[in-house]
């Protein structure tokens, strides 16, 4: 027994093994730039699965650069001047689930016309993400932050106040906003607890697993307001800056639980601050915050009921394996025509 | 939405709702006797539940007693000598998940020649124990007490340090030790997580979830020592008093997390102090110890990546309500010869 299955995990198809492999193969050898950091063991593992191609690999090398423009395949991180420059790219992979600087019409568009391949590493994060949501969620409703509370101070065995605050999250509701590859992660962690689940997303697919309406549906503001557990999850884009404001704050029903995985900007810090010392939240659960890192003498730290993660939601001890297994089996992929995963383009 | 659906959940059978009426009703009215300390709504809730019937409320009567001895039906914990003498009893239910005051061969003999049925509220808190084991499985993963350390202390935004050291629960393994309601409801909430499960019990049954092994089989050593989580979860009896003793507990995997939300007798303290002193496991999470309250000077406070929670693993806040519709859902069956949840005799 161990964590090795736990190398790459996809919901939706489980472990993931490399893809099978057909004739129709693509003509190496390839030159692969990188430029993400990794320790020795990431750098073997990259190179043992490139074998029989070429690496240039340049850690955290950031700026525009010839070598770069010279990949047929890129990973990591890559300055976008070069993308558009290159002649020779086929595939591109960042190494985050997030890709805003990427995310460019003039680069798209060159992509797209070029047929050049853009991938991410969104579940690499999903998992870490999705179990973190939960993580929080059970942390509340079993009371473990204020039991931590008491054996750091006056180390008072808080039995009846304890028990009698404790929740059971069976049964009760959640709104998870942003829903995508964290949300589905979520919901599949959540189903043996028999929650009334609602998603909310910029535009709705109808293939969500939940009841899912869009980010301007005008039944958001009820949602709001007869919801246990508001899971924010939204990255941070034009369209989400702010989107959490003081009249949607306000909107979310009084002694309900706020969660904040997405990104710091999608939320006005100053309004969540101003409800949470007037006690409108049951606890504020953060990970990201406005700006990180949060300043020591900010007064979010020591507002009541809310807790804070350092942004560690996407964090593994694992990460840097995970990373390069998934790049791979999608290099896999590529050489074979196979689709790949995560495919943003 | 809201919590309502919560109010008594069986992880075999959903939402209880009222049994289907027979016509085989046994004939009434029933004097009910009961001693658990309700609040107004909780008394409520019974005197309406039992409309028809007789309820003789006694709270905190702990002694032997006329009116316990009178009474047909009995709901709470009564003195075991009055249950040895009454002529009326029918039906006992403990207002417990354990009865080992009730746990004697005199008693159940007693019940087994007259025909005396015994159920116990075992399925009240198998929900709350096993979100808790849930709840510390996934903080530890997701680091939350060193973030709150953090935030307690220097407020240092430890982002690297917390997200290398994060962890997925995913892939990873469990030894249940002490398998039966509260360890079957933990692999149905941990199924999503795709863990190696393996169970431990007195006697194996056949019908568990899970590979199961019983307490004397030889393989328990080589399971404590490939596992990554060793969930303690046996009541106390003759025969699990100081089960975990020192070379149990050392034969399980350097680096694994211990958990016990059992009773605190079943493991030896000492051994587990010391082992957690020299730094043997990779935290220790204790919601029972021995004794009870833990004294303000006990090392085990302070023992390394050891964290205590107050025994309020089984603790919720509406448990009185859920405690109360489990006798009704009972007495419901009792009256229409359904066959009782939570059967003891």
């Amino acid at each position: 027994m161990g964590r090795l299955r736990a190398c790459l995990y996809d919901p939706k198809r489980g472990f993931l093994a490399a893809p099978p492999m057909t004739d129709a193969v693509r003509t190496g050898p390839f030159k692969v730039w990188c430029n993400q950091p990794f320790g020795d063991a990431g750098v073997e593992q990259l190179k043992h699965g490139l074998a029989g191609h070429s690496l240039l690999y340049q850690p955290g090398r950031d700026e525009p650069n010839d070598d770069l423009e010279s990949a047929h395949v890129v990973f990591g991180k890559p300055a976008v001047a070069s993308l558009l420059r290159s002649e020779a790219l086929q595939w591109l992979h960042v190494g985050s689930a997030g890709y805003t600087p990427w995310d460019r019409e003039d680069l798209l568009q060159r992509f797209r016309v070029r047929k050049i391949l853009f991938s991410r590493s969104s579940m690499v994060y999903c998992e870490p993400c999705a179990e973190q949501v939960l993580s929080l969620m059970l942390s509340w409703a079993r009371r473990l932050p204020w039991a931590l509370d008491a054996q750091r101070g006056a180390r008072q065995w808080r039995y009846g106040e304890i028990r009698s605050q404790s929740r059971l999250l069976v049964g009760q509701s959640a709104l998870i906003v942003g829903f995508g590859t964290i949300g589905e992660r979520l919901c599949e962690l959540l189903k043996p607890f028999e929650m009334q689940i609602v998603a909310v997303r910029q535009r709705v697919r109808g293939d969500e697993p939940v009841l899912t309406i869009s980010v301007s549906d005008p039944r958001l503001d009820e949602f709001l307001g007869n919801t246990d557990h508001v899971i924010n999850l939204m990255p941070l884009n034009a369209s989400t800056a702010g989107f959490f404001d003081h009249r949607r704050l306000s909107a979310i029903r009084p002694g309900a639980i706020f969660y904040n995985i997405g990104r710091g900007g999608t939320v006005d810090q100053q309004a969540l601050l101003r409800l949470a010392q007037a006690g409108h939240f049951g606890a504020l659960l953060l990970d990201v915050t406005e700006p990180e890192p949060l300043p020591v003498d900010h007064p979010l730290w020591s507002a009541p009921n809310c807790f804070i993660t350092p942004h560690s939601a996407g964090g593994h001890d694992n990460e840097q394996e995970r990373l390069v297994s998934h790049f791979l089996n999608n290099f896999n992929r590529f050489i074979t025509h196979q689709p790949l995963l995560d495919r943003v383009v």
